[in-house]
């Protein structure tokens, strides 16, 4: 008999029927009566003082309702979540910083006359000298962003352990390598939106785009000076997130002040030229790695180096700079290991989490400096990395005991299902094959006070055997709540089908700590697990009298709660609920749970400590083949491993892996956000170069289950690790290829047709 | 100190503002997209078969969307909660059974167009001898409604305790009297109305206008055969329901179909004729007491014999039929009592339960004959009631004992505070005065499987000091809302403010018995308090380890949670929630109640058992003048007193006081649903009459608090037991002005008129 009914399976997603339909509604379709559309008039120079803004001339526009500017969110200055860098006004004050900063906003009864009054607002400005890459905003004499930071520096992390000086010296082959990323977007389908909507009692409701109601409430909370339990916050359907919507941004509270001022529902949605050059983008990252190793390939002492463009505003800057250190730290054992991140202000749109948060970039470099280690030292890169790989039991270097890791069978099992040994620098001139590891905070995070420290359930058993899950997660689009509702069901011994979830709304969900750093498994499914186990452990109760069994004795599954070894003693899960309700006390059998991930913070200036309570590993091995004339290259096939734990669904999870690898080869080939003198260039689909169907590899999805010990079920994280690994496979692929470096991304056409000539000339 | 912060207060109501300025929403007001507009089409006989119905015409015209008939409902035949009586259908299927009865029912894109297109629907009648009164219904012969029901009986309860013949051999004196009451209406503000929408997924969502969120889906789930989780139901704001918005009525079934049928979401409202002629009225009944007596009025036995007019269909006509017998045998110590209470079905529209159940009609009948009896013995009404009123540690007949009972208090305080000793038969002719006495249950009921025989809440902490509630009650109007808002602050020692209540959503609050029988402070008030109470001990766990305290020695009040006897030993209610979310292990703190009125069903045939764990008592005096040249009764002042356990909000239990006396008014004087061949006659506020400010009287609302042993803070019910009493008040006084008694209902200037004429005569 399989151990699970409803866990491992490949269940549907319950959303499916409604998003295909259409019938799923995102923040942009809701509409209210009496609603206002709201837009926001931007800065056109990428540094510059405000002298003067006269709205007059809007604010006498038929059908405009309010305009508000930097004068209604003065006191308003606010930092994001960690709490650390508060550095930016909701509209600025007396200074623009990017092409694109917030200056005023207006609601209008329809968006043309909103759009008019937007150029009827007149706003002097005097320019200042503006700066846009970070080596050059951190000298001395570059213009300077913001009074606190000096040299432009937002946050700087510095973490070093164990002794890298003398690992270097005990090193019998050391090398240097210096990367170079670009910025690129998110692309979510759906771009921000919000409504927000006061009533009478001074009451807000907000239906955003983001990633975590409690966190969003909390954070409103914070900036409008509302009570908590004043604002709630409620999710719609999102279109993808990645990280992007994790932090709230101008709209969030100009639509809330729009809507105080008018009286009236407000709802701001962001034209895709806003999206992609106002919201956050990714960071763009100068990476420098040091390597120390032995003969044999093991791995002595490392140190790194890494500038990221901030952009104009912190946004959660300290939190990034942090991860950044810490992500090149923990996939391989290294004794001796430290390094800088430092992240720079500079007039760009202000950059912030992106899907792996940073670590694609960071192992674009250190996976493909890993490959020239091994070249250099004659040893394969899969035995390279076997040899120094992280393995359960271990410790890192700044955190706790690695309670779960299949890396090593990761790398073995991509390796194995791509024929690694025979094709590895065995291919024909012009077609490759390439690896790249990862690991990733695989259980979410206990963040600072302004999020949940722990995600939390409620579920309502129904007398026809269905059950309600309360839980405060977004689902942005992953199929988290479809997974819950597996989880519950495995638990109570029901089908997932049984299940109706209801996610985020702050008023009637329970707290949870916001979707970020691959919460939704191990955080919020553990909670569930909880709130599920909670509720039969009553049901067991009522069974055990009813049967005349021992709880222990009871097993519950297929929809019937039987006595262990005598299946004929056994009582529906329906009946078993309606015993309690209608024979007994009429306990309605209401289950809560809660799981927080627990580890205290990390310090952000050492890097010391640790967040997540467990960790993910993945590998990928990509097979390309370039064609030496265009520059162009074909990935062809792509191996993706990735130590989930285990595979609440495994489709859901090949799903992940699949969309990961999706949008790391756009990172790797074509993804490109091209900026003059801070103004974006190619901020439309037209011009920004996604990877498309035809550009699409045959894949192989490989779930690797470590079955973490902690874990619901042994679940951990799936498909934001693995991003990480496929843009290094990638490189590695194309070098493996065609034999040249390019170590800047993305590997266009135009870079490998240069890198070829380089050679060829020399 | 006193003993309570926050209960026992005169709070204004949560829901004030929302209500004053427009802005809370009723079914009626929800507009969803792509909504369609629902109309039903009515027979326009009291009795006939359907021969034929061809809708080709009213489908054709353009902006119709669908038609539905009997067809589609035909295997819908359905009993409303009590499961007992299944005799109809959403629509006929061949017969209708009154003026009005459901034949048809169109959803198209404007009401105008459905209108007209319940015009177009062409039904070929054969029409049937119909019967409209039940003394008329009941004989053999008589053209039978339904085929089950055999001289056209619905329900019939018969009641015996003791022994009733010897009781009247014992007596020395004996009285028979006969009254009869007519139809009169909830005349609630909001009329019928639901939205109903049917998603991709086959999910319904409900918006309907209804006492119990959790019983209309289990209804609905019956009916439709939709598992209950598939069904959501949302409640909007109800302007007043009176018992009259407890049933499920055909709209609520045919916006279902509608929308099923159009993949689109359907809105039904109500007419205020609708309203008038096919939602439930109140029952006409006609009742006969007899009563034995002692010479000092000791009462020694009871008969009472009631035909109630069921109308078309039973609705809860078992329920109903066994309440008119169980009201009848509560408010004295009767040893010997008995009878038969027999509901009768004619071809008027359905009738069903009204503020009180029945229990004003029964009272009015009840305390004018002991009236009558007092004089006849020469002893003051008073007295009389006050000698063989019910007292705590009684036990009533059919059912356990009373815990608490205030009933002679009642009368005491009542009879003072209208100088009752220096007024009775002492004022000058035209102007007297009256009493009325009920008792009434007082603490829900746990009804039949398709009602929760529960009533449960969950309770959410936030870090700010707020928390959120959730309850499955609906608030009809009564500010339930705001007291369940009270009761979790005082337990957890907080403001009434601090507590953002949410009701009613099936999806996401906890099931509750729904507002029937007064279950709104003793059953969902009880849960309420536990799961505040289930949060308290959590809170108080991390505070006695915070502050090296006992758990037992902590308190908490004024939003701090004290050490007793220490008070500088404290922390407040939001640093306490923050400890424990951050410094403890995440707990978030959530709170889980439940409470069961736990009294087995009462047996609907012979009365035996009970159904409230408690009861509550009331009475009335009122002083009247009559004009005896135009008959008119002017009600110059009513003392209201109801132990009504403890006032959880003094203010809002006198709202409840004066609205129930001004319903009762409006039953004792004005009004009346007339018919004529089954037609009403009057279906508007033009011509039915109800009491206006200018006939409120000067008003003494006294609440008696008896402190129940198990009701929340002592606490019980308020404003439904009281309407009973104000009739049989009025009633009595008209005989105290004018020495003239009308027994029937309502007591018109025309019938005080022939009464005075008729007595002159003699």
């Amino acid at each position: 008999m399989e151990k699970y009914s409803v866990v491992g399976k490949r269940l549907p997603r319950l959303d499916g029927l409604a998003k295909a339909t259409g019938e799923a509604k995102y923040a942009g379709d809701i509409i209210l009566p009496r609603m206002l559309y709201g837009k926001i008039l931007r800065s056109p120079y990428p540094h510059a003082k405000i002298l003067n803004i006269d709205t007059s001339k809007a604010e006498r526009l038929p059908g405009v309702k309010a305009v508000i500017t930097g004068k209604d969110t003065k006191e308003m200055k606010y930092a994001q979540g960690d709490g650390l860098v508060a550095d930016q006004y909701p509209l600025a004050l007396d200074r623009v910083r990017y092409i694109g900063d917030e200056v005023a906003a207006v609601a209008a009864i329809d968006e043309d006359i909103a759009e008019e009054a937007l150029d009827l607002i007149e706003v002097e400005y005097e320019e200042l000298p503006a700066v846009f890459d970070p080596e050059e905003a951190i000298k001395p004499g570059a213009p300077q962003l913001h009074d606190h930071a000096e040299r432009n520096i937002c946050w700087k992390t510095l973490l070093k352990h164990g002794n890298i000086e003398k690992g270097f010296r005990e090193s019998d082959y050391i090398r240097e390598d210096r990367y170079k990323t670009v910025t690129v977007h998110h692309c979510q389908m759906e771009t921000h939106a919000v409504l927000a909507s006061f009533d009478t009692s001074g009451k807000l409701t907000v239906w955003p785009t983001c990633m975590g109601v409690h966190q969003r409430r909390n954070l409103l909370s914070e900036i409008l000076k509302i009570p908590e339990s004043g604002i709630r916050v409620i999710n719609p359907y999102v279109g993808g997130a990645f990280g992007g919507k994790f932090v709230l941004l101008s709209l969030d509270i100009c639509a809330a002040l729009l809507s105080k001022k008018t009286g009236r529902p407000v709802r701001i949605v962001y034209t895709r030229e806003e999206q992609f050059t106002t919201t956050q983008t990714d960071y763009s990252i100068i990476i420098e790695f040091k390597s120390g190793v032995k003969k044999d390939g093991t791995l002595v002492a490392q140190e790194f180096k890494a500038y990221s463009n901030k952009g104009a505003y912190s946004g959660i800057g300290p939190l990034s700079t942090y991860l950044l250190a810490v992500y090149a730290i923990g996939t391989y054992k290294v004794p001796n290991i430290g390094g800088e991140t430092c992240s720079v202000y500079t007039n760009t749109p202000t950059s912030g989490p992106k899907r792996s948060h940073q670590n694609p970039q960071l192992r674009f470099a250190l996976e493909t400096h890993l490959d020239m280690i091994a070249e250099e030292l004659g040893i394969d890169p899969v035995e390279l990395r076997l040899k120094n790989a992280t393995q359960t039991g271990d410790t890192f270097p700044t955190t706790g005991k690695i309670i779960s890791c299949g890396l090593s069978r990761c790398i073995q099992k991509t390796a194995e299902s791509m024929n690694w040994k025979e094709k590895r620098g065995k291919l024909p001139r012009g077609k490759g094959i390439g690896m790249g590891c990862t690991y990733f905070f695989g259980g979410g995070a206990k963040l600072p006070p302004l999020f949940s420290p722990s995600s939390a359930a409620f579920v309502k058993c129904n007398p026809d055997g269905t059950v309600n899950l309360l839980s405060g997660y977004v689902d942005t689009g992953t199929g988290a709540g479809s997974m819950y509702a597996q989880i519950a069901a495995e638990e109570l011994g029901i089908a997932a089908d049984d299940i109706k979830v209801t996610l985020a709304d702050t008023e009637v969900t329970p707290a949870d700590v916001a979707s970020h750093l691959s919460s939704a498994c191990y955080a919020t499914g553990n909670a569930v697990k909880a709130a599920a186990a909670d509720a039969k452990r009553q049901i067991f109760e009522v069974v055990a009298e009813k049967l005349e069994a021992n709880i222990e004795d009871l097993e519950a599954k297929d929809r019937q709660i039987y006595v262990k070894g005598s299946p004929e003693r056994r009582l529906s899960f329906s009946d078993a609920v309606k015993v309690s309700l209608y024979e007994k006390v009429a306990n309605p059998i209401l289950g809560r749970g809660y799981y927080t991930p627990g580890v205290p913070f990390g310090n952000f200036e050492t890097g010391e400590g640790g967040w997540s309570p467990t960790y993910v590993f993945a590998n990928a091995v990509a097979e390309v083949e370039v064609d030496e004339d265009t520059g162009k290259v074909k990935v062809h096939r792509l191996a993706v491993a990735h130590d989930c734990g285990f595979a609440i669904n495994p489709m859901d999870v090949e799903g992940q892996f699949e969309g990961s690898a999706s949008m790391a080869q756009g990172q790797a080939l074509f993804e490109e956000l091209r900026f003059e003198k801070g103004q974006v260039l190619n901020p439309s689909f037209l011009e920004y170069k996604l990877p498309l169907s035809l550009d699409t590899p045959e894949r192989i999805s490989i779930a690797v289950e470590s079955i973490d010990p902690k874990g619901p079920f042994g679940g951990k994280e799936a498909g934001e690790g693995s991003t990480a690994t496929t843009v290094p496979a990638i490189a590695n692929a194309i070098y493996d290829a065609i034999g040249v470096r390019i170590k800047d991304l993305p590997i266009t056409p135009e870079k490998i047709l240069n890198a070829l000539k380089e050679k060829g000339g020399k």
